[in-house]
């Protein structure tokens, strides 16, 4: 839709112009895992929020909003799960709590930090003809690391 | 170009308006290594898409599309790249495959999905003035760590 | 603002339709650090930009530019940077300099290269309503495994 400015052009809204030219959804999703570690499988909700947000071509954040939890892609296999989750122990070990600096903070969480740089913030995928460009194995996982409480994740979708 | 809408006023047809506002590029590529592991420098690929897509400013995400690759940016150096298949067979080493709860599936790569979450997933560059803006030592690989059959790698360009 | 073209049809000049449908801001930092490996939290720099680009919605990169050095999100407490040290220096130790094939090119530096994979080239963050949308302890660092000489940072944000 055209309007008429004040200085007698013809200029398109530009509210139109910005809903025309790009698109966005910031959803933000909230967990609360059992466990201290756990491993959530939040393929679907991502794919519902791409279909909600209309985006046929763009690209799609999600990351963990706390700095003790990660957001990334893998296997959805069982076996695999706790071998992740044996892995990060033996590579960054929650006992004894002493060895971290951080939690003399009165933390005993320093070993969910350091297994959280490992497996990662965050996943921007790509999104082609309305859905998620993702391979036949891929799945979207929160990686919880300090649980038993609500922690929240970001979704944020931008294109056309 | 302007079109005279069903309601008589003066509209930019969508199409128009969509090529203008957002370019998008989308391309997968096929690697099939010769050995378990290997890494594959990629960046003349990568900036060969970028300059097809036309996208002056935007961002490009590249993405293996298998959970047993990754994508990352790091130096094109042979002793380095040796260092790191040491490195990442010291963390996460491929025998006994009977360590891992996920072989029992019949795989024996569960090492691979550990060493590609180290390696990462995948890199979202900066497009600025039509190119990558990489500094002067990146360099974009294909990191396999399953190898000896055909696998995808996602490359997404948006920008204008 | 509209203007005639060459054919006679009234359409918006381009450069109009480049600022109106995306904005994009591109911005270099430089870092010396002091020491070998330095923990520099660069939050306010990066939430300034994003008010200089004007973007309402959209996405900030931020990457290293240099391959021994990473950028993160994690918390700002010195007693846990001293941890990632510690425990990053286990993962892949400066010393013996011997151990890696990289060190044979003259460079000290192979388990820089190796550190900053565990630790990321890059992230990748939502702006929401203008501002950075972070978690309440997300901070933005800076981490250098081979400093004492300037290196770069790519900020680039694109949106609306």
């Amino acid at each position: 839709m055209l309007a008429k400015s004040a200085h007698g052009k013809w200029v398109m809204p530009s509210r139109r112009r910005f809903e025309a030219s790009m698109k966005s959804l910031t959803e933000h999703l909230w967990f609360e895992t059992p466990h201290r570690r756990d491993y959530l499988n939040i393929t679907d909700k991502i794919e519902e929020l791409v279909r909600r947000s209309g985006v046929q071509e763009g690209l799609c954040l999600v990351n963990a909003m706390h700095i003790t939890a990660s957001i990334y892609i893998n296997d959805a296999e069982d076996g695999l799960l706790r071998d992740y989750d044996d892995w990060l122990e033996k590579l960054a070990p929650h006992e004894p709590t002493s060895q971290y600096r951080h939690n003399r903070t009165g933390e005993d969480n320093a070993d969910a930090h350091l297994k959280r740089q490992i497996m990662g913030r965050e996943v921007v995928m790509a999104i082609t003809n309305g859905k998620l460009d993702l391979g036949p194995w891929e799945q979207i996982f929160y990686g919880e690391f300090d649980g038993r409480r609500r922690k929240r994740v970001l979704v944020k979708i931008i294109g056309e």
